[in-house]
């Protein structure tokens, strides 16, 4: 697998697309191809230093630190800060000279670019008993967009593994945040990094703040790579604000939860079938999948397909009574 | 020199340590530590979309053509777009192998850090005619803290070489905003990367936005290393409202012009000497530097120090009228 073979990539998020592809379409547009909480944090807009300084260590250190508390990390020592989980995924790669890796597919596709790019083998497997000999694992948990969870205890044999190797087990928990039982943090393994990220449940997904969580010596690896004042002043303030709002967060979950099964039905009754998802998104298979998203775009909605799966849609949640609507008229259509 | 025994770095801008060595002090701290415009450009807060959507390649693409049209880039291909140009500069050394790199010294630290941690061999050298074989020369343009430019006739000539040896010359104009004829972007060579930012000039430290402007191929390759999604909403917004404002940046020069005939006579006047400096710092040397910046601290106002020129103090410019006089009686104290 190489870079060029896979690449240009389709992600969710890409209005631009769907405006050159549907002129004609409603408006305004309904972006239900991303994970992205539509219910974003109500933030407060941090002052005018957050955009004129340069971002202060003591800001950084605090969002680190609501970091490790929100995920429960031990130590602030062991949370790196990035504009972005991406920007992550761009350097992990860095830390180990050209090995073997095996990411855990189908799943979000920048893991295995970054890998390929930088020299790794990359092959891809659909199962954690599957993995071979690979010095490096990737491991998507929930996965996107299946919603697959791989348990902590596999996981955690799995890093042992690895670890005999000096590999590398990489978890991205983007959507982990609803799932916490989900989440490696508070028993991460020495040999692995998970990676969170500000943009989906928080659905601040232009903010640019992620994280990578790892025992200490890694992590100081990572920030090397990093380097300094990398997360803006505005996301610094705004992320630890978000962070630290755990009443925020709890109820986001509940309304998710209501919001998921609102979906569920909605799809069901029109004979769409469920096959995965998380509290942010939910994938379903049906054979018509091209024909259900091309009569959605032209009524302004946008979902995610998958070149390699032609029969899989994965819907995010619709953010207001209005946009509900528009689904369920546009579904019937 | 390994980044092992250059660190810890003493940047500017750095108030969490001035804030712990003078806990008495006057307060608001004023920071002249820095080269950052204390006039910001007056942005519009973006719209909510900036914040919760992804960012969008669309408004990417417009930030790069008004960076392009900005810095005289004769295409939009040419330009990368990053979270600052510090993160340009921590990908840089990944372009080449490991390769004998000179700095043109004394100079922004960051550059000498970034190329020793990835395996190059760093040397330090005063003049542009001394940098020897190195396939790489890394030269600020103009430079910081000294404010001394590098003619462009120099540089492309230093180009040509690199290029035969499939070098590379990294040209750091993050001051160039109001010295536009000391720019290479008009006349960029073939191996040759500049990099711009927006923290400066535009007062921006904490937006985090910057660029590097090279032929398309070379421009493609570091695209690939900073990954997508990279600026964030509100910076793509704001970057590209402030590079397309002429008339801001030209009524900015002017101002600045007059604020450093005013600094420069209120430190002649108490016998400090003005060795340098740009529109934006001011440069200067007294045998009592250390006393002065003390001084200075003691009443909330910081400047840099530099460990290896402890003769040497930068001054950036006051932003307001109390500013100004605070550092007037600081001075005379």
């Amino acid at each position: 697998m190489t870079a060029g073979r896979i690449e240009p990539v389709d992600h969710g998020g890409d209005l631009d697309t769907a405006r050159r592809r549907y002129p004609g379409a409603q408006l305004p547009w309904i972006d239900l191809s991303t994970g992205i909480n539509p219910r974003p944090y109500p933030f407060t807009m941090p002052p005018m230093e957050a955009w004129t300084q340069l971002p202060q260590r003591s800001a950084e250190l605090a969002l680190r630190q609501a970091a490790a508390d929100r995920y429960g990390a031990p130590g602030v020592e062991m949370v790196v800060s990035a504009p972005g989980s991406q920007a992550l995924i761009q350097v992990l790669p860095r830390l180990i000279d050209p090995a073997d890796v095996t990411v855990l597919a189908p799943t979000y596709a920048e893991h295995a670019i970054a890998w390929a790019r930088c020299g790794h083998r990359v092959s891809e497997r659909s199962a954690i008993d599957d993995v071979g000999a690979a010095r490096v694992v990737v491991v998507v948990n929930p996965n996107n967009p299946t919603g697959a969870i791989v348990s902590t205890d596999a996981l955690c044999e799995l890093a042992s593994a690895l670890e005999t190797r000096r590999g590398l087990l990489v978890v991205d928990e983007a959507f982990a945040d609803f799932a916490p039982e989900a989440s490696l943090v508070s028993r991460l393994p020495e040999r692995c990094i998970v990676l969170r990220s500000l943009g989906k449940a928080y659905g601040l997904g232009g903010v640019r703040a992620g994280f990578a969580i790892a025992q200490p010596t890694l992590a100081e690896e990572l920030r090397a790579e990093i380097g300094p004042w990398a997360v803006s002043g505005p996301a610094l303030a705004i992320g630890r604000a978000a962070l630290a709002d755990v009443d925020w967060l709890s109820a986001a979950k509940a309304r998710l939860t209501e919001d998921c099964q609102r979906l569920d039905a909605m799809l069901k009754a029109i004979g769409i079938t469920l096959i995965g998802g998380t509290h942010l998104f939910r994938l379903v298979r049906h054979d018509d999948a091209a024909i259900i998203a091309d009569r959605l775009g032209r009524n302004g909605i946008i979902v995610r397909r998958f070149a390699a799966q032609p029969t899989w849609l994965r819907f995010g949640l619709p953010g207001s009574e209005d946009a509900w609507k528009r689904l369920s008229s546009a579904l019937k259509d």
